[in-house]
């Protein structure tokens, strides 16, 4: 634990109001404190530290300048906010980001009126942002709404609606465009290396003296000056810019880390702007931190670390991620078929596929944050003839749902879909949980579905799926290390919807699908101590369901139980479906299906989240016992 | 029925590389044939008339300079594929459109080598065109990718992403933006009136003299002619083209009508493009034809319809539609709570907020192809005090996924969802059939979802919708009329989460959620002559369940029945979960829930559609029967 930083006139603000009596200079202090202050806490609590880091000034001339919460800030992703929320009422509670029971490493409406609009998920805020504004303007309430959007979020097709609707409704909007040249992976696309034209080379325009000057689209009697200022802001610009095209005033670019500047236009802007306007504002991704400005993501997301350092410290482990599994997995079989190809979606760090880039960087696409385009890109190059692995987290899968099934499931195209994060998945919280892709693919006609139940089966579903050319296959998996077993020399295809009997017991079946198999087994144990020794199976593909086993499992026990990592309507669903169906249903069984609860579980450990599902190895257990009519009593063995 | 019109040269033409040995001047024919031929056939099918009229030029032209089937031609939505169709050996079958049996209304992979990539929904065609442009070059097979996509289409989020990855990319590809300036509705949007600009008063380009020349992006020893040429493009467009600064070569405005231009300009561009190209064609929706140029939706979707007068005939029908149900009742609603306001997503006729926006303009947002935005907007605008009405077909809702799950849901705004379209929608086939939204839906916590089972219902259900404040809710009604029952003065509440009795009976029970309700009830009659008088009951909600009312239809009958418009994982499933967790199935009872088959179902008429999945009253009653052990002997009374 490193010692607090000496924060005098950071002490004095507690709500942003408390800013208005501040002078520009003392702003200047309260930007350098809260630099020292969000570094500080993240260093406790892990989190989202360069992004933070970034929008230091501008978080500060924001709040300096507006009258939040009447007027909304939006933070796109919120990953941002922690210097917002250190400003906005929540700093005593800072140390306690991410955590369970403590703040939520996004922006949250429960949490603050300071928190218009929550986040996690890119490119949402100017959407929200424009509904604010025409609501505003229909209720006669006022304020203003104010999005700030990275260059990555900025280049999902989602912002772009966002954008063209804005410029379309010309209501008074301000957006800001937070331009670090980063999201989590330096960013790509035309839209990119746009922007990256836009200031290349060019000095920053100098505003303060000519502010009122220079944002000459304002509708104020025209002045010489102005003149002057917007010819001169022409000319720093590529042609005419894009963002002008689509109905913007653009202002920029300018150093988004130079306060005086930064107060000067938000001024200008707030009391002149009619229409929308696009702040241009270049900021450096973990500004004012070395260890930060050096690494490679720009310190995206850290575990804990010491200040002084930077270095960080993480649990050991034995067994590794799944995620790295995958990555491996799919490598080696690129070696041996040359079709396949892999998508990602600006996550080639957390998909793995950074691994399949550096082996074969032509047979690998960062297509941006754009998820829609990533599907039917792949639907593209699978009806071209190649055998796409389009890589996702669970949570960001359901961006790309039309494309599912309107240019996979439909043209029966064999696509690949590797779903990380598939579960709960501890820090992130709610807007990251990935519990919603069984339900929704399993129900898509000509769909394959499976789950790895440990990292070893991982390896088998690659295969299997490199294996499966007859149409659309999708396999889960969970954050975090594998369970540790032993890894097999090479993946071999698993038979389409056949699952496994892992062990034979009787009464009760436990019917498992995907990772809480070692859940399951641990209360096998604890069950069969109490005499009640139940058999228990990997069920590994949800569709096709392998029909034999659990009809068989239905005719030999007393009492039949699934489980999954996934909202109702998935496996369990599936299963029920075909139980009666085959009416099974008809002489009576006691059925139940162990699925995620009906809410939305708010960050804590994955292991915590686990248990408030009700899903481990001790709720596994009472869940089998209470099914079966046995009472709970005394502690297990 | 009208007289064929006569086409000597097109009667020449079987296939694409027929028209090869043609001169220009009969291509020029063969276009004028291909119009009168579209014209003849639709007026026989109805159908998408006025997309087609406006391509015909262009459809010559491509498929007489490239070589289809091996270079790939992606039509986004694929509603201007008719005349397509007729020059790739389908003329034979044309007069089948859209009919069982007969060819798809869209292009269609299992249809033809010349449907590359089949589509419906609309803003597909660049990624997938991408994405063949990209096996291309792994492959080493040859061939062009070339997107063929409307104004309309291309304000989608999904066309940006895929631009922007292009621009980045690098590859060889041609975009050719078919600018009518009308998608279904004329659009909306900045980009829409960036477009304009465009070309506003300027000439269009004479590319004929210069067209190696003007083609000056194009890598060859630099010439005069090519400079000048460029310039002059130049000085025709606005400042730098949007397009050029995503990173493509742009070409254009051109006159998509004039053939000896389109051709001149796709030789050259086939000869030598390297990198991505756009064409900008300028066209006119239902070309050629007077009744569809006049009309106000350009002839988008005709009933058949005489030839000479253009008059449609359209069965006479004696109940209303469900849209103009919905949107009558939301204009009611709306004029008692200021609050309400409504959001389309380029559907503003075929949602019926046309009405809306007549009665009330200020408080009807038209977002363009936009569904991701469109429901983000919604969540704002609840945030910002308002209750917006998100009107989209349940086709379309799947664009929105993330954003019902991430800004919706899990911020429980008061969002209203009216899926329109929901269940099987008759000639647009299985693209546009709603089967998947109660799955999707009801699984996220919080949100209430219901099924209107007639239109009387619809109207309580808006008001339903009206009067719930604290969160997300949804209800879906289907395509075409209602059943003819009558009409309240006025929508009451509904009480959330509860169902009603319909029919009280014994042995068993049917529990309907939505309109399958009237093929039910004929089932009932049906079966009451047979001496089984069949309990019946409207679930209304698929979530919250009416717990007490299922646990009783249970309890009291020996079977239980659930029949829904959609995909397994939605009510039926939410009801076996139930029957599950509280032990009703482990004293048995025969349970069965009727959901739509696990298949893409082709176009026929919505009655045959249902009849193919099992679901109209002569299925719903074997099922009873074969449930109930019965045997199904004679016919019924």
């Amino acid at each position: 634990m490193t010692d607090r930083p000496k924060t005098p006139t950071l002490d004095r603000v507690n709500l942003p109001v408390d800013l208005k009596a501040l002078s520009d200079r003392e702003l200047r202090h309260v930007a350098d404190e809260l630099r020292a202050e969000t570094i500080s806490a993240v260093s406790v609590t892990g989190g989202h530290l360069g992004a933070g880091l970034g929008v230091v000034e501008l978080t500060v001339a924001l709040h300096a300048v507006f009258d939040t919460p009447r007027d909304k800030i939006i933070w796109d992703v919120g990953h941002q906010c922690y210097p917002h929320k250190i400003l906005t009422g929540r700093r005593d509670r800072i140390r306690t980001l991410r955590t369970e029971g403590g703040l939520a490493g996004f922006t949250k409406r429960s949490e603050s009126p300071y928190d218009p609009f929550g986040a996690g998920h890119s490119s949402t805020s100017i959407s929200a942002a424009l509904g604010f504004a025409a609501a505003r303007d229909l209720t006669g309430e006022g304020g203003d709404a104010i999005a700030v959007i990275g260059d990555g979020s900025m280049s999902a097709g989602m912002a772009f609606e966002a954008m063209n609707n804005a410029g379309h409704l010309k209501k008074r909007l301000i957006v800001i465009l937070n331009d670090n040249e980063m999201s989590i992976a330096p960013p790509v696309g035309a839209l990119s290396s746009y922007l990256s034209r836009l200031y290349a080379g060019a000095p920053f325009q100098d505003f303060k003296a000519a502010a009122k000057g220079a944002l000459g689209f304002l509708p104020e009697p025209f002045q010489e000056g102005a003149r002057r200022a917007k010819e001169m802001l022409k000319s720093i610009t590529v042609g005419g810019t894009l963002f002008e095209e689509l109905g913007f005033s653009y202002v920029g670019p300018i150093d988004g880390h130079d306060l005086e500047q930064l107060l000067a236009i938000l001024r200008t802007v707030k009391a002149r702007a009619t229409g929308p306007v696009l702040i241009h504002a270049i900021t450096k991704k973990g500004k004012g931190y070395a260890p930060a400005e050096e690494a490679r993501d720009r310190g995206h997301a850290t575990s804990k670390f010491n200040v002084l350092t930077g270095e960080q410290t993480k649990a050991p482990s034995n067994a590794p991620s799944y995620t790295k599994v995958f990555a491996q997995s799919l490598v080696k079989e690129a070696e041996r078929d040359e079709r396949i190809v892999a998508v990602t979606a600006a996550m080639p760090d957390g998909t793995g596929l950074n691994l399949f880039a550096e082996r074969f960087p032509n047979r690998c696409f960062d297509v941006g944050i754009a998820e829609q385009h990533a599907v039917t890109f792949s639907a593209g190059m699978a009806a071209g003839g190649l055998r796409p692995f389009c890589a996702l987290y669970s949570t960001f899968l359901q961006r790309g749902y039309d494309q599912i099934v309107h240019d996979v499931a439909i043209q029966r195209l064999p696509v690949r879909f590797a779903i990380d994060r598939a579960g709960l998945v501890g820090a992130d919280g709610a807007t990251h949980a990935g519990a919603f892709d069984v339900a929704f693919l399993a129900n898509l006609p000509g769909f394959v579905v499976m789950a790895a139940a440990d990292e070893a089966e991982l390896v088998h579903m690659v295969a299997t799926a490199v294996a499966h050319d007859e149409g659309p296959i999708a396999f889960r998996f969970p954050r975090g290390d594998g369970v540790g077993v032993e890894m097999p020399a090479k993946g071999v295809p698993l038979e389409i919807g056949k699952g496994r009997i892992v062990r034979e017991g009787s009464r009760v079946a436990i019917l498992s699908f995907g990772t809480r198999l070692s859940e399951v087994m641990m209360a096998a144990e604890a069950l069969t101590a109490r005499g009640i020794a139940p058999t228990v199976a990997d069920a590994r593909f949800a569709k096709p369901l392998d029909r034999e086993l659990i009809l068989r499992l239905a005719r030999d026990h007393e009492a039949l139980i699934t489980i999954e990592e996934g909202a109702i309507g998935g496996f369990g669903s599936h299963v029920a479906q075909l139980l009666a169906e085959e009416g099974v249903f008809d002489g009576g069984i006691k059925f139940r299906s162990m699925v995620l609860p009906d809410t939305f579980i708010d960050q804590a450990s994955p292991e915590k989240m686990y248990q408030v599902a009700g899903m481990s190895a001790a709720e596994i257990e009472a869940k089998v016992l209470q099914t079966l009519g046995v009472a709970l009593v005394g502690k297990r063995a």
